[in-house]
């Protein structure tokens, strides 16, 4: 029942998100958004926070969804230069189907584009059409321009959302319809529907068959068993098949990584155990991961070259993208369905146990990486925060090196969870995502930046300060664009053009800090265990300024154009055939030229 | 000549962009635009800055259009969020037709959207399908998908970017298209047209007998003015014919305050002067001006009601749009050209003495507004900062009310440029925009900004220290939206939603700029003129904190549906009847809903 029985479109909308369970609000306010923001404060079922930057709004709503196993967020902005700056956040969500409502203002009808005979760049005061050209990043964008269309226009918004793979929506409301009598709206719930198969028998028989045969079968499992809600269903599946795993980066923290039948993970920047795993079982079975070329390498024929692929996903686009990879069976359907029937049909299987020496063997090998007696490595500062974070902690990285050395020294047990927005990928993410995690999680945020990507979104600290949140922020200072100057080392003779040098510099993070009223440290390779445990133990929000060595690389890296299983830095040939199962491919002939190749 | 010929495409770009003087870059580097920007560094024509974040490279560049009297920038930026983050400024650029060149990297063509056989939400890494999105915004946008397309391409799109009424491009290159041998590529010179009328001389002759007739002609100065480089040549009309004039914000600095014709700015938050000018005219004759609500105010049929209505405009779908303003001669033409056949046929005219005796008098009025003993009013801190400015200053407002603010405070001489980007108004313009200004201009910059916009692009202050510019930045700090706040003030009874309060709080702007390196100062009541010579007489760049009462309003402002001589605080009637010649219209009869007005 509707206590407040809402007047005008504006409420009526808000009170249609209440219903539909979104009551969490994130938003940069402005004169042509302003009644609905101004309805918020009335409904004491809302809670809602204001950022510095629409940015961030929409970051910390994608970030809110995935923390809050799946809360949806609303995001509130006005029209023009502020929707416009909600691109990025609402490709964020779109990548990582994620579940996300946008409403921007817009200027009122009868001064707007659509108003007018000709096709002037603007009529009314900071208009711009947004929802038609955001349509390319959602799944349901639309100009709400009657009073009379607004029920219609919302059921098909939300069900879009809300059916299949999921996605954000963006509504553009006009400042006059917002205040226009409701007398036109009705409630009309969403329609959710499914299109992926129920029955997928036929297909497990099949599977099955295969099974029997396998002797070195492999699950890969990535984000869609987060996105269908069913890890705990990929534990059971896990521990009642006996099959070894390993994961995209969307599925990185889905199992605890001491889980015995966790091999690693997979990719450009992933472990040598698990890349030596996937291109060497005869069975993939891949629940819930579109493949992309971070995955599996840019050459795809030698992607995991000997193996009969069983690739199942919600999104028959992915499955039939057909974009140079073999699948020898597609399975179209919703992850947890077909974990749970398999789960139901397989036992454990007799013929494995020399695969199962082989990945353990795998997994025991370190990875050599040489330590500076002077500077802090990132790999030593972060498996020394990976040895301190607590039970429950949240931890985001943002994009670029720190990343990388993140997801390579990380190893979350099955309390703990890490995710970035791996499929936009943008700078100054973290931030803004520890603010929507923190707000859904009285367990420790971790926020893990480098100094370029933190500039994207520094403003954000003062949403922190505001809202009091107690995230921990660990800047990752290599004093310029790590991950671009190791790819100008690889392929401009390290001329770090625009990177560092005269190109470059960052302020000092913890007087920044400070003047944001945050508490802030710096951690060198004489301090840093003592830093993170203070950091450890602070109640509040705290920065800590990571100083490290400057000439740190990513390793092991993939080198585009080559095998998952040889990785830069370069195995010798005996090292790597030690490694091998199938034949090996000789590395040096008919080698990828990366961006020079195309000729016509 | 080209000393350094080309071999990619990549590079062959780049001496396209040389070749037609475009050679001073903004940039933000990332992987898939790197080899362009590698190549950047090899030549020696090119200038080129690094920025923290694309959207204020883009900024940026839009302002140092405007401030080097047409020279256009390029900027380059990675695909996907690298790009998204160009939006807001590429909207800057085309609703104040500002030429620029945005270049954007992109992901391989053969792992990209294009090369597969359905529709995906992404298929390379960090890709988005950027020019199909952003053509809403570019005057040509476009990917280059084979190396073979680029030279009619790069024609097209730089000859759209040059002809009629000019505005950005777009072009997103594929890494592997800018690795490509360049020898399919030509130089194309652009084809510059302009489909406006080079012959207006019927259309003179009637303005003449309108002219002849008139007793209250009155020119609207608008920004196609200095589009069309003809500052000088309005300064000539005007001088030549005797009219006085008003103008539009986008022509706020055509022409000297000080001249005796001028008679205000008009609009929304224009001068009282101006508008009682523009409503009692018989003859306006407006000039490069769009004639959008911020001007006209939301009631077309109030608008300066009884006058004969002339608009000159390059653009069709401005001069036809017709969104409700009986427009009586249109002229479409080129600004320059214009003024120069009117100065060439027209006199000055006998018969409005009496009206240049009526919009004198206007002029002699000044506003009252009450100051506070104890605290700073924007307004008397930036009359002083007014009276303080050296000749041949650039000063540019965000967006918020310290842009209304000094709009009605700054009284720019003939060697003073003032200039916002008022068509999308987007907060966190201001800092950018004067680095855009100031790598061009040895001579002063002033950055005004308000404690909220100022955060959205606080990141900046780090390229100001790296490049060591010498901007003055004055943070009008109000501690909240204050225009926003005022809306609300207006429209729902004062509650602060998301503007004030818990919702907002803001940092110690002194102590930030301090951890960036730079100096700063705090201005209050007691001190402001002295903190203004400081910072007048400081040869680096220098922030300056105005602790401002957080109760001050923009006065005067005119409300939603009133007429242009009402404006708020309002006049009683016998006031407002003294400075009327034609009738004046009842104040509280009609009065426009704002956003309240909609019924089906």
């Amino acid at each position: 029942m509707v206590k407040h029985p809402p007047q005008t479109i504006a409420e009526a909308i808000i009170e249609y998100l209440i219903k539909n369970e979104v009551n969490t609000f994130f938003i940069v306010t402005g004169e042509n958004i302003s009644p609905m923001v101004d309805y918020i404060e009335k409904r004491k079922e809302i809670k809602y926070y204001c950022f510095q930057h629409e940015q961030s709004a929409a970051m910390a709503a994608e970030s809110y969804y995935r923390s809050s196993q799946g809360k949806v967020g609303a995001v509130l902005s006005m029209g023009g230069p502020g929707a416009q700056n909600l691109l990025n956040g609402i490709c964020g969500c779109y990548y990582e189907s994620v579940p996300c409502v946008f409403i921007t203002g817009q200027v009122d009808t009868y001064e707007s584009l659509d108003s007018v005979q000709t096709t002037p760049r603007q009529v009314g005061p900071q208009e711009s059409p947004i929802s038609k050209s955001f349509k390319y990043f959602t799944k349901y964008s639309t100009k709400l321009t009657t009073p009379r269309m607004v029920s219609e226009q919302l059921h098909l918004a939300f069900s879009a959302m809300l059916s299949n793979r999921k996605g954000p929506i963006l509504l553009e409301v006009p400042l006059n319809i917002q205040g226009s009598n409701k007398s036109k709206f009705m409630f009309k719930h969403p329609v959710i529907s499914n299109s992926s198969k129920l029955e997928i028998s036929e297909e497990l028989n099949f599977l099955r068959k295969h099974l029997k045969k396998s002797k070195r079968p492999l699950f890969l499992l990535g984000n869609g068993i987060k996105l269908s809600h069913s890890e705990d269903m990929a534990l059971e599946m896990v521990n009642s098949i006996k099959i070894p795993f390993v994961t995209s980066w969307g599925g990185f923290d889905i199992i605890s990584h001491d889980h015995p039948l966790f091999i690693g993970d997979i990719g450009v920047y992933g472990s040598r155990s698990g890349n030596f795993a996937i291109q060497n079982c005869d069975l993939l079975i891949s629940i819930g991961s579109r493949l992309d070329t971070q995955q599996t390498g840019k050459d795809l024929s030698k992607f995991s070259r000997e193996s009969y692929k069983v690739v199942v996903d919600i999104d028959p686009n992915e499955l039939y993208k057909n974009r140079g990879l073999d699948i020898d069976m597609v399975i179209e359907g919703d992850a947890k369905l077909f974990m749970r029937q398999l789960t139901s049909v397989i036992t454990p299987l007799d013929q494995i146990s020399e695969w199962l020496n082989y990945v353990n063997k795998l997994k025991s090998s370190k990875e050599s990486r040489p330590l500076n007696e002077k500077v802090l490595s990132p790999y030593e500062f972060l498996e020394e925060l990976n040895l301190k974070l607590p039970d429950n902690s949240t931890v985001i990285p943002d994009e670029g090196n720190h990343l990388f050395w993140s997801m390579q020294s990380l190893k979350p047990n099955n309390t703990q969870k890490v995710y970035s927005n791996f499929g936009n990928a943008s700078t100054g993410y973290a931030l803004p995502a520890s603010i929507g995690a923190s707000i859904v999680n009285s367990n420790p945020i971790i926020c893990i930046s480098g100094d370029g990507s933190f500039q994207a979104n520094i403003q954000e600290l003062q949403t922190i300060k505001n809202y009091n949140l107690p995230i921990k922020i660990f800047i990752i200072n290599n004093k310029g664009y790590g991950s671009i100057r190791q790819f100008q080392d690889s392929y401009f003779n390290s001329r770090y053009t625009a990177t560092d040098g005269d190109d470059y510099s960052s302020p000092d993070f913890v007087k920044i800090a400070e003047a944001y009223g945050i508490k802030a440290l710096r951690a060198t390779k004489k301090n840093y265990k003592k830093v993170i445990n203070l950091a450890m133990q602070e109640k509040g929000c705290i920065l800590v300024d990571v100083i490290i060595d400057k000439n740190q690389n990513v390793t092991p890296k993939l080198e585009p154009g080559y095998a998952l299983e040889d990785m830069s830095p370069y195995l010798t040939a005996k090292q790597i055939h030690s490694n091998m199962i199938i034949d090996m491919i000789h590395r040096d002939v008919n080698h990828y030229q990366g961006w020079k190749k195309i000729e016509e």
